[in-house]
């Protein structure tokens, strides 16, 4: 990559306004973090990948972005020059590309974006997809599900080889696809008889609003205390057990539900009549819920973003659970 | 079904408020439904099926209809009583269950839903899933478009036999699908330097802003002018020719675009080596832009819906488009 120098210190600010492409815009964080940098007062700019096609949700979404004052910025993975263009627009660059297997699994595709970072020189902040499980901490994460992992740590080599200014915003399960559902693998809703419980239920894990989270990636882009650091995303009140989840969601609805306890080898012995996605859920799953991988460690010397950022009231789970009485 | 008597005029108000039930409330034109009927101040019902499963975007629409004020109601196509309870709640169903090819072809599931609307007995207003060309005019489609036209005509039939006081909404395209793309197949944005113009291009189609749409219907649902009769969405501002409509783009963005000019023959003339779902579009394209069969026909004894709802300040296609500038 070009000289970049000092003023790539992470301090983000041009004209009064930090300048943010969001790479992935359209997608389930993706549209989110657009929205929050809006409301932060970020001049905002969304790549419109031609791969959108006949996608009306996407080009409508697109469209309301605009309508909230985001800038579209047309560009395609399979086109570097587009790429240099819009990169060479932003002080940031976000990435929320899709990393689930039952979704799009796209990591990857990142590293075309990181060549485009480097060659245009001039971005002095790069958030690539992470938002779930620390990678770092992952290097035994059962397969196939570990491809995440080993791919999200793919695209961290890469940026720190090629001296990009960066912060790795993770940590915590979305809440609609952890908590809503109380953590139950097949459905999306509280179940309303009986409850999977994990092993004896008693891991910590943590929760968080999916809005919130995009909060606090739009707070800490032009943050000069995360430059090349992890922002670990723990609000307190949502590090919860699957017990005490389970008895929020009892609480509001006065109703208790049949439990099930799950133990570890009956949650994997069925993973190999699965196909691939689901496999990878079942690992995951695994990790977060039986190894508690979301919170066997300590934040040490980087950041939790609801201790930088108190200014964000973060969703807790007993509220967010009341959508659904 | 059950002796209905006087009390099925049609007039469909109980405590002051309409009671709507919408069924394919999560769809292109469904989630526009509900929103109108809540900002029309209807008691609005929306169905919540299991088959949504794990889609995360339907599931959270929902949730944010409910926070609008509607309220879920759970119901199966698999399981008749489920579907009996869900219609006992209402004055009036609407159902918006997609019909076209290129998403889920679902019109035929509504024979169910008049089986259920037959036993339930209380249902003053049905309107079934149309909006869009008149099926009843439709008689000499193209296949295998015509499918759409032929299982909406089966729907009617079951409909009129059961003596089911209903209204017919349709006759217009919808602008996302037609006037964004300033009518070409393969995109959804406005072409760059070149258009194709069916035929002279002086043929009168109909737009009509999806949100209009919703707004129509929403009037219309407990409207007495209306029952057992067709409501032709025709705003005359928006009866254009294709020409026109490529013109006030032009002018919008001050670059006049090459246009090729596409004979009826070429135009059907690759039908016979495309998928199904894009023969339909074909079929359904040739229809409206060579034939003009949304505008080859009087409304007659039926009502025009800009006429009955001059309070709707309708979208002009001069507007619609400047989203796109």
């Amino acid at each position: 990559m070009g000289d970049v120098g000092e003023e790539r210190n992470g301090v983000c600010v041009s004209g009064g306004k930090t300048r943010v492409l969001v790479v992935g815009g359209t997608g389930y964080i993706g549209k989110r973090i657009v929205r929050a940098c809006l409301a932060e007062g970020h001049e905002t700019y969304v790549l419109q990948r031609p791969e959108i096609g006949l996608d009306i949700e996407k080009v409508q979404m697109l469209m309301s972005f605009k309508k909230l004052g985001a800038k579209l910025v047309e560009g395609s993975f399979s086109d570097h020059r587009s790429l240099v263009s819009a990169v060479k627009l932003a002080d940031v660059v976000i990435s929320a590309m899709s990393g689930v297997h039952f979704r799009s699994h796209n990591i990857l595709l990142q590293l075309k974006l990181i060549d485009a970072i480097k060659e245009a020189g001039n971005v002095k902040r790069f958030l690539p997809s992470e938002y779930g499980m620390d990678p770092s901490r992952m290097g035994k994460a059962l397969p196939p599900g570990r491809e995440t992992f080993d791919e999200k740590m793919e695209v961290r080599k890469a940026i720190e080889a090629a001296g990009i200014p960066h912060t790795y915003v993770l940590g915590a399960c979305f809440a609609a696809y952890f908590a809503g559902n109380l953590s139950q693998m097949e459905t999306l809703i509280p179940p309303k008889e009986t409850v999977n419980i994990y092993g004896d239920g008693n891991v910590k894990v943590v929760f968080v609003d999916e809005d919130d989270m995009a909060r606090y990636i739009a707070k800490t882009v032009n943050d000069p205390r995360t430059v090349n650091k992890t922002v670990y995303v723990r609000p307190p009140d949502n590090v919860l057990t699957h017990m005490e989840l389970v008895g929020i969601w009892e609480k509001l609805s006065g109703k208790e539900l049949h439990k099930t306890h799950v133990h570890a080898q009956d949650f994997l012995s069925n993973m190999k009549y699965m196909e691939k996605a689901e496999q990878a859920g079942i690992g995951h799953f695994y990790h977060i819920y039986y190894e508690g991988c979301l919170t066997d460690y300590e934040v040490g010397e980087d950041e939790e973003a609801s201790k930088l950022y108190p200014q964000v009231k973060y969703t807790r789970m007993d509220h967010y659970l009341r959508i659904f009485l």
